[in-house]
């Protein structure tokens, strides 16, 4: 199936997201309650129990603030991802919006099918020709005039089928678990496979994780004076692949240290979930928790897992019980998925 | 001069440094000021009168915590680097450390020099083949093995002319500044041309900043299951080179937006200067500040700067008057240079 080839590219670069004004948090619906979005159940109680331990100075579990190292992947854990990655639309766009610049375009795949609006078909040209497309759409400009393409291109975007703004289309339960860790003193890092600097334009007003806790996919980026201005251009190479076995790695380049939670939904956060959780010996003593979130409501955002082309979730899903980890059923333990009311 | 060229690879991979127990910091000498080791004078003076500019929300220059992100080199800035970055001699105790596993070492350069302690004529074999033997002595280890390994290293490590343990080599002052801007509500980075790694063990305990908030230059890494446990093993091949036109790029992918404050002392820091403190427009009105630390003391530290072959001071020297950066003087603004008592 040619498609899953696309996807799969798709997921190696930009399995991100997008957002732009600060999305309006639901209040909590039980008021004393952090994770009020959470029904009760097996999978709340491990996350309470886990913080509970660590933040306990008289735990055996008790980890010191500085340890405190939190990841999280970003689309389908933080946000939806579906029908597609949201950088894709995004990337989509972005080659409308160049096209008058690049006639050639017009003639040649895979950018003729995204000029006419075909996007089944994009899948058909070659990973390759796919993926040097996507590079074009992120390279090129400056850091600061693509923080403006990304803003600009949040406010007015609309998904496709929900007609909401993509900053309104993250988890409620998990915005309220992203605070609730802040608030025992964890630092919390987005490391997601989509690209860096498209999830940095929102990480902070839409997560309240700060641009130098999120780590990503990324193209290339060079330091030139341009008519006496020194800037940063992000220029058209692959520079890293923050997905799989990329992430323990970025994990270890940006943050330099492992981490003692992590929460993923796909195939693409096994790797994360092992480094984070596996014990590495008798003197590795320190709590560690692993999360999934398995896309199991069909009625308020999605069902899938192992047979869907973006987020496919299968040798995780298999790994989890024998690791410990943490699988949320979203339909039965969210009380809520949107911070808007549910439909 | 041969040895020049081996001075620009130790600069472009490993300008670093090495610490291992908390540096004690010397109390302020004068009670109510933060930046008690500095001298009343111009370059003080422009430190605390921007700081105060950024803080206060009556200001035209007021800047809101979030964006108050300040950078520092580290060579030469926060600690010595004389006569040799320190990371270098970690390197050469660490080719020796592993020289009994690789006998082909005592007849191949450079590592034959570096058997026999001769580093003068270490400087002498290709810029490629030092560069493969500094990459050799930090790669094949996971990442924790590494922290243990430079751990162990600064325990028993001592400086050749001072006999000081290199985290005892720390410049007051400049603990000092960083304390003064955390207390500010800044968020102070290290940006150095030295190795990430290597300065992450360290910088918490030295210089009260986290891992997650160093930048620099880095070799490849790669996740692997070593018998059942998942590591991230360091490769050698260099992956990026975090000096001088490197530095706005480090900047730009670790922590994603432009600093408005920046110390360095060499012309590896120029462009990170320049980035930092170079007005993009009329529209550009957040307050900038560029420090360069000028090594003046012969008697305390070491004086030199345009002709030395270890942090070469020149062009960002005659570029300070224009650009308005603060050149301190190490000899005149700094009543104490060292956390112990100077000689």
């Amino acid at each position: 199936m040619p498609s899953k080839t696309l996807w799969s590219v798709l997921a190696s670069i930009l399995l991100c997201a997008v957002a732009g004004s600060p999305a309006s948090r639901a209040e909590p619906t039980e008021q004393a309650d952090p994770l009020g979005s959470w029904r009760e159940g097996p999978a709340k109680q491990s996350i309470v129990d886990f913080v509970s331990s660590v933040v306990d100075p008289e735990s055996d579990g008790f980890v010191p603030p500085k340890d405190r190292i939190a990841t999280f992947d970003n689309d389908g854990c933080l946000w939806s991802e579906q029908p597609l990655y949201f950088q894709a639309l995004f990337a989509f766009d972005r080659i409308r919006a160049l096209a008058p610049e690049h006639p050639e375009w017009r003639v040649t795949e895979p950018y003729k099918s995204v000029l006419e609006g075909d996007t089944e078909h994009v899948m058909q040209a070659g990973k390759q020709q796919v993926l040097e497309m996507l590079i074009a759409a992120h390279a090129g400009v400056t850091g600061e005039e693509f923080d403006q393409i990304v803003r600009d291109w949040l406010e007015v975007a609309r998904h496709p089928s929900t007609g909401k703004a993509f900053t309104e289309m993250v988890f409620q339960p998990m915005l309220e678990l992203i605070d609730y860790l802040h608030s025992n003193e964890f630092r919390v890092f987005i490391v997601s496979g989509g690209g860096i600097d498209f999830l940095r334009v929102f990480s902070q007003d839409v997560y309240d994780i700060p641009p130098e806790r999120v780590v990503g996919s990324s193209i290339g980026a060079r330091f030139e004076m341009r008519e006496g201005i020194p800037v940063v251009i992000k220029t058209p190479e692959l520079a890293f692949v923050d997905d799989k076995e990329g992430k323990p790695v970025g994990i270890h380049q940006h943050i330099g240290r492992r981490p003692i939670f992590a929460a993923g939904n796909s195939d693409g956060d096994l790797q994360m979930l092992q480094y984070t959780t596996i014990l590495r010996g008798p003197g590795d003593t320190t709590p560690r928790l692993g999360v999934l979130i398995h896309h199991t409501d069909a009625d308020r955002e999605w069902a899938y897992d192992r047979d869907s082309h973006v987020g496919r979730l299968d040798a995780a899903l298999d790994e989890a019980p024998e690791r410990g980890w943490v699988v949320v059923d979203m339909r039965d333990d969210w009380s809520r998925v949107y911070p808007a009311a549910d439909p």
